[in-house]
């Protein structure tokens, strides 16, 4: 079975099989249809040799995911795999727990798999030069910026949100509903990373309003994980200080939370107001819905890929994108008494 | 900076830190944990050119993951990558949308990467051999087995829990409680796949029990997506069937169940007991807690790699492994009025 009988078989010409199976936009909906039927029904499967002949390189793309689980990288992840896929590169997914090095594992990783490029998907905000000397092939920070460390700006590419400016957007959804004695809920404030950058934001839209921060209604868990998130809150509720709403830096964890709040007697929003950032497809589905800043998850994986093949392919060097969210009203917030 | 530094400066033979960078047991954890940090201090990085010479072949190992953004698969493609990468593979990802072919995705993939083996994770149950002709590398189902194909017991491997079986076993759960007018949410009771399995486990339970089976109780949402499985619940709600108890074949359409059960003014338990299966880690949050039974889905990963690789190496040829599901009794269940 080659192309050629695909071809014929359903009346169209070599190249126009070759540019559906490559993907190729330049094709009718109806042409592509018939092609993909006959694939199946001929049961074609397309001979990459010819491509291997002109391309000795290695087409690897990695992907280095640190928090292993965290669904918000879920979407992430799918988007990008696509993206790579359809540019005629191959994936290589590495998992790592969050407590191992990114950069040590990437770095391994691209001599290993002889990859052409990396995109880092959730590291630490803290690399030095040093560091990253290691890698000596393009990579994307996806999910981060650089915000606590000492890399130029032309030293590395990143497509993210802008974490503290989207945390006080979300507080002040809360401000706005007449909140003052507002709980944050987070891994650390001083964690050099996305905790310590969402609770800037916290405090900054505190400070808008003339709010002094209260430290007893700052619910560290140490840690991303949804167990840890529902112990923080119980803990909160324990102390019997008073609060009208809750920021969770996550929606994940906002949802241990709703459970928490829930278990400790709170009714939400009625007693508690709760607000967070991510926009998971689950924290739909929390009663009542979760409001939350909604991350573009697709957009953030497929501008990941195209910021590094950019690089990868020679057409432009390091980059910054910020991407911006968009606010799901769900039932979770409602005016303080 | 090579092993022979990182041996010296923290005293170990090159073996030792060979080992500990290879991931062998036989290392002791204070010996692993010195060697890391120094590993990390000198921003050491390992050189595989030697074993890329004594391995000349591929070293990569696909995992197709039909079923995008299913959150029940993200502990099983985990757990495999972890083991393919402790196992000294690399693992290639592509994901497929559940309308997508996976055994032409897959033949495509091995022949493009040179693949050594292949995961298939969420197929179809009813392959012929001629259309795994096409596969001519060990593959291992994963999550599901052949149970409408044609394939012979010693053509194809898989690793799966018993879905008729455990379906018929949530059922007797609701059973036991005293229900008796208990409806299903599923995918559809003709797919030839999962959800005609489980679906035959609730006919089963039924039977079991002398209950006739009412089509009026049965949802069908003709997709896995969780705003389809809402929709199902609320149209099952506005036909005013009768019914005390809810089986769902899956626990993220249990959440969004709960969620219609919810907006059409039904208290769970009290109203319509619910029970699933999965265990995914999000239900043990809902509000009550998802009773449901847990799919062992670490070692489901875990087993399709020592399966695929058993094959790859040469150790072993086909075999199927049935794993069992635990129950976890959440407050989603309560006693029939």
């Amino acid at each position: 079975m080659t192309i050629k009988n695909v071809a014929e078989y359903c009346g169209v010409s070599v190249s126009t099989v070759s540019r559906v199976l490559n993907d190729h936009p330049d094709v009718s909906e109806a042409v592509r249809a018939r092609v993909m039927a006959a694939v199946q029904e001929l049961h074609y499967v397309p001979n990459s040799s010819a491509r291997d002949l002109v391309r000795p390189q290695s087409d690897a793309i990695g992907l280095v995911v640190r928090g292993v689980g965290n669904p918000f990288f879920t979407a992430v992840i799918r988007a990008a795999e696509q993206a790579v896929n359809r540019a005629g590169y191959t994936l290589v997914l590495h998992q790592i727990h969050t407590e191992e090095n990114e950069l040590l594992a990437a770095a391994s990783l691209a001599r290993a798999k002889k990859l052409r490029g990396l995109i880092l998907l959730g590291g630490c905000f803290d690399y030095t030069p040093e560091q990253t000397a290691a890698l000596d092939i393009p990579y994307v920070c996806c999910s981060f910026t650089n915000s606590f460390g000492s890399l130029g700006n032309t030293d590395y590419s990143s497509v993210s949100i802008d974490d503290q400016a989207e945390a006080r957007r979300a507080v002040e959804v809360l401000l706005r509903k007449g909140h003052r004695r507002i709980a944050v809920l987070l891994d650390s404030i001083r964690d050099h990373s996305i905790s310590e950058l969402r609770y800037r934001g916290y405090c900054q839209a505190l400070g808008d309003h003339g709010i002094r921060l209260d430290p007893a209604l700052v619910a560290e868990t140490g840690d991303f994980d949804m167990a840890a998130a529902y112990d923080s809150v119980r803990r909160l509720l324990e102390r019997k200080t008073d609060f009208t709403a809750l920021f969770v830096i996550a929606d994940s964890m906002a949802i241990a939370a709703m459970k928490a709040l829930h278990d400790g007697g709170r009714r939400i929003p009625e007693d508690c107001s709760i607000i967070a950032i991510d926009g998971i497809e689950m924290s739909t589905y929390t009663v009542p819905t979760l409001t939350t800043l909604i991350q573009p998850q697709d957009e953030m994986g497929e501008e990941a890929v195209r910021i590094l093949l950019d690089m990868v392919e020679g057409r432009a060097g390091n980059r910054h994108v910020r991407l911006h969210t968009t606010l799901r009203a769900g039932g979770s917030v409602c005016r303080a008494n």
